[in-house]
């Protein structure tokens, strides 16, 4: 079976925790919305009164007959179907949990430049940015990469979930490059203090199809669109 | 096997979602913080360095040797255990997906009085959350609501997920108790437009357990230190 990923085709964005799941799946997928009519198809299916199951917005993943929306929840059903999650219920519901976990991270992430409105220019919303930021970075960032130091050193192995990778070791990869672009000099604080978060990104970015991945054209350049920006007034 | 709920004592919060799911249920649980010592023995869990799998922040239930947290986690466990939720694969992603993104609408319920940092006071961050306000009853409620909407139109029944009560349905109630004690003004105006989703939530008030619950001293009063918070000035 062929995936179809629907993701806006400019950004990593929240598709990019899927992406980076398929990729080290080594599963057949197309980007749909970054090729010829992708948008169109993507828009077709957001609007259509016909999906049973409708999405609320990308990402959304074509699985056959399952047509999937919301990150983690993608995340647990390819988890279960490529080895990237443990086969027991407890291993299920933890790593699903540190994925919810990254998932309101995220969210954090996107509200630094965001936090008023996603309606609004982030230039209508600069001041406002940068109180969050300052907050973002003081104390959201050393508590969630803290929780996750925290759950390395007890399950030791190098993975959240212990000697064996699973999907939210992938998406704890993209949390810190994205805060190394967005955030490169908080980043370069905190990062010492983190020692087995750093390990873990360093260890899924030398797996050979997360670094094939990452050389190629499908792995979308970081940009001002995304939800990891480099704005430098919110990184003094 | 009675569960052990963790949550804040004196708000419904996010521990109310999975207080509705219990009740209706008709499951043997302890809301732990809110008995003698409760708070100590859940800050002890959260502390501990010995818990194998630690909870990032309450809620969290205790099942048996089971430690689950993240408000959809926890719901994703019980549906699947209480007859919440379908027993297809389809069925339980459907379910978990419109949970998601009800967790996404609580998330921006919060911001609207919190749009700068969760570590400061609403009186430090008045402003923003007045512009931040605005925009979630303007653009965001109707966005959602909306959402919701579409799919109780698609599914019928009465429900989200067709005839069949499920967790979702609990937790959309939630969400429109909660925005009548918010924000009553926008509300009187935004209900006329989203019959169905106020149908799913007189449907549930009125199903035994959950009125029982309504009326006891079970059910923690709205209040300004939850995420639904009646603050007129937001609501104008």
């Amino acid at each position: 079976m062929r995936y179809e990923l629907f993701y806006w085709p400019s950004i990593q964005g929240r598709g990019e925790f899927v992406r980076l799941a398929l990729e080290e799946a080594g599963a057949a997928y197309t980007d749909v919305a970054r090729g010829s009519a992708g948008m169109a198809k993507m828009m077709s299916l957001l609007d259509s009164t016909k999906v049973e199951y409708p999405p609320f917005a990308p990402p959304f993943l074509k699985a056959g007959k399952l047509l999937i929306a919301q990150t983690a929840n993608i995340l647990l059903y390819l988890g279960a179907r490529h080895r990237l999650a443990p086969a027991s219920e407890a291993g299920r519901l933890w790593a699903h949990q540190l994925q919810l976990t990254i998932a309101d991270f995220v969210q954090e992430v996107h509200d630094t430049h965001h936090p008023i409105a996603s309606s609004l220019y982030y230039d209508d919303q600069k001041p406002e940015a940068k109180r969050r930021a300052a907050d973002f970075l003081e104390n959201r960032v050393p508590k969630y990469l803290g929780y996750f130091e925290r759950v390395l050193t007890r399950q030791r192995g190098g993975h959240l979930l212990g000697a064996r990778l699973t999907y939210p070791d992938l998406s704890l990869f993209q949390i810190v490059a994205g805060m190394r672009y967005a955030f490169p000099n908080a980043m370069r604080r905190i990062e010492r203090k983190h020692r087995r978060v750093v390990a873990v990104h360093d260890a899924v970015a030398a797996r050979p199809r997360i670094a094939a991945y990452l050389r190629s054209d499908r792995r979308i350049p970081f940009n001002e669109d995304g939800i990891f920006r480099r704005y430098p007034e919110l990184d003094e």
